[in-house]
């Protein structure tokens, strides 16, 4: 077993304000964020003020929207490149915050052409970053996993190194409180999804396991506040919480195969990333009870629930949907996802059969 | 909360031959390691072999004996630097990894006298290290702490920064497979010390309690075989990563006052270190009851026992103990360890009164 999570992480209230020095890796900051999350959850203005008063100049690149392009990446590593940055914020939810690892590594390797990020084919280490997540989902924040959308191939590819760690983090949960209670479910369900998925991963083990099944037992009581769509400042602070330990422990096994079938939902049917995994972890869930029976009573006794008929109650009732799909699109897209190396890492063999039959119970 | 554990730990049989690379941090190594330990644990010569094979030259320092002084590492240090090691391997327990970190220190800054260490007075950063612990005990493998002898002031004192984590460690439990049964219970009972220090301490929360208490059921698990004195491997790989999850909680909380109040034990009557914890343990415990009633309930009930009594009656047990102390020694020690910056965090207010009744209640 490996265990590896280099992050400095900062947790709690004004967790930033009590501990800026740590946000100073350099002498010129790049900022990367997406159009309004950095402004709506005040992270912004935050570390505007402390890169300010420290007279560290800074530029911002508030270009990143949902899903973004290797290419988006790419220009933004340009511009960061140009401003002479020696380190990189990012301020978001997953998209500034995998988009923010790309143009650390763009922006000291100018000889790179865009798709070079997947075969690590860089010569220069990648900028020190610092994370500042506004929702509670990705768990980008203490990963080292980058997940950029590659239009030609028409799904989204993930590409990681031990360079590309965040090296500080700063959870707290009040740059999440004004999130629209949708978004609040949907990235919920993505932090449930890491948990979920590196639980019944393969590659699991002990520390990870602990850590998922704690991050579960957290998770399982907010389920109340999540249907309800009503959030104490301590909902926000747990549900955040939950969400890093879930980076913390995909970081070390992968997720399986709801992640890669999520991805051609969130692709050609514009379903957000959280909802489309939570769309298909019951089914993922019956296949997986099949062979690691024990694993998955464990998983519903810390989420509280007594059942998958329960589970999947939860689920729909936190991810209403009403797009439809059709028996040919899922075969199409089950030929991509059934090459994706999270495959390798389920605990059923995740044949053709087995993921056609996953989406197609899901989602006809 | 700050949560930081940079080390990346390979656990289990064979980690270091099946990541062999990871071990290789530079060009020279320099190995910090005890008279015997890295001799009779096999680790020095997996090193070696690994190095041989991969020709990196090496220089051997084996003097480490148990509690190290800053002299004998400041020694070591001038000769790493005269060897021009730019990495350096520690391999054995608590005293040859924590005198590991204090060479890294001084083999890359010549200019430091040896007490400059406490003022973190170097300007060059530590030179990248790996451990192989052999005892499970320390949890030095993945704390920023080293705990050295200060002859002249009579007793010990640690020194850390962030620059003295291991980069790298690899916990392998058939390393401590030849450790004669008392070692195995001292060292196990200092493994005890740390969750249960890090667990009552003020400084306790989120993370590094529920690290704790998996620690503590994985101990408690064992007690059988602690007190049977026999082994199997599956017993040396779990008490092993009890005392790991037990650096990663003390590297963010610190130890309280048990710990202080055991170096005089341990300076002026030669007690190992971990007997000299467990020795004052139980009215630790007693004293924390009064202020966290739930905590102790939980922590006894995370080892399997059902009281302090049955606590006290397992250190009894495990650290049969004939020497005796007289209460002017007791009142002479209290003065320094009263003084000791772990008395910050103790739950309790750790009075030179309260001090006092542990030190007589455990020892008179």
């Amino acid at each position: 077993m490996k265990f590896y999570i280099p992050t400095k992480i900062f947790k709690g209230r004004d967790c930033l304000a009590n501990n800026y020095k740590e946000l100073l890796l350099g002498k010129r900051a790049f900022i990367v964020t997406g159009k309004t999350s950095g402004r709506i959850s005040g992270a912004l203005e935050d570390v505007v003020n402390i890169l300010d008063s420290n007279n560290v100049p800074y530029a911002i690149c508030d270009r990143i929207g949902n899903n973004p392009t290797v290419e988006e990446c790419f220009e933004a590593g340009k511009e960061a490149r140009e401003f002479n940055a020696d380190f990189i914020i990012g301020i978001g939810g997953g998209s500034p915050l995998d988009a923010a690892k790309a143009v650390a590594v763009y922006g000291v390797n100018s000889e790179m052409a865009p798709m070079d990020i997947y075969n690590c084919n860089y010569s220069v280490k990648p900028l020190p970053m610092v994370a500042i997540p506004t929702t509670a989902g990705t768990g980008s924040e203490v990963t080292q996993y980058s997940v950029l959308t590659v239009t030609d191939e028409h799904t989204k590819r993930s590409f990681s190194t031990e360079d590309t760690f965040y090296k500080v983090a700063f959870v707290d949960g009040k740059y999440t409180e004004n999130l629209p209670v949708q978004i609040t479910r949907n990235t919920a369900v993505d932090a449930l999804s890491h948990l979920i998925e590196s639980y019944t991963n393969t590659r699991s083990g002990d520390m990870t396991e602990y850590v998922a099944l704690k991050g579960m037992r957290i998770w399982g009581k907010k389920i109340k506040a999540l249907i309800e769509g009503k959030f104490t400042a301590d909902d926000r602070e747990e549900l955040l919480w939950a969400s890093t330990l879930g980076g913390i422990v995909i970081a070390q096994t992968g997720t399986t195969i709801v992640h890669s079938m999520g991805y051609p939902l969130t692709f050609y049917k514009d379903i957000p990333h959280g909802m489309a995994n939570g769309l298909l972890l019951t089914e993922y869930l019956r296949k997986a009870e099949e062979v690691i029976p024990e694993k998955v009573e464990i998983l519903l006794l810390n989420l509280g629930l007594n059942s998958l008929d329960e589970f999947e109650k939860v689920m729909k009732v936190l991810l209403p949907n009403d797009i439809s799909f059709t028996k040919n699109e899922l075969n199409e897209w089950v030929q991509t996802t059934v090459k994706a190396k999270n495959a390798l890492t389920c605990p059923f063999e995740a044949t053709l059969e087995a993921e056609t039959e996953i989406f197609e119970n899901s989602l006809l």
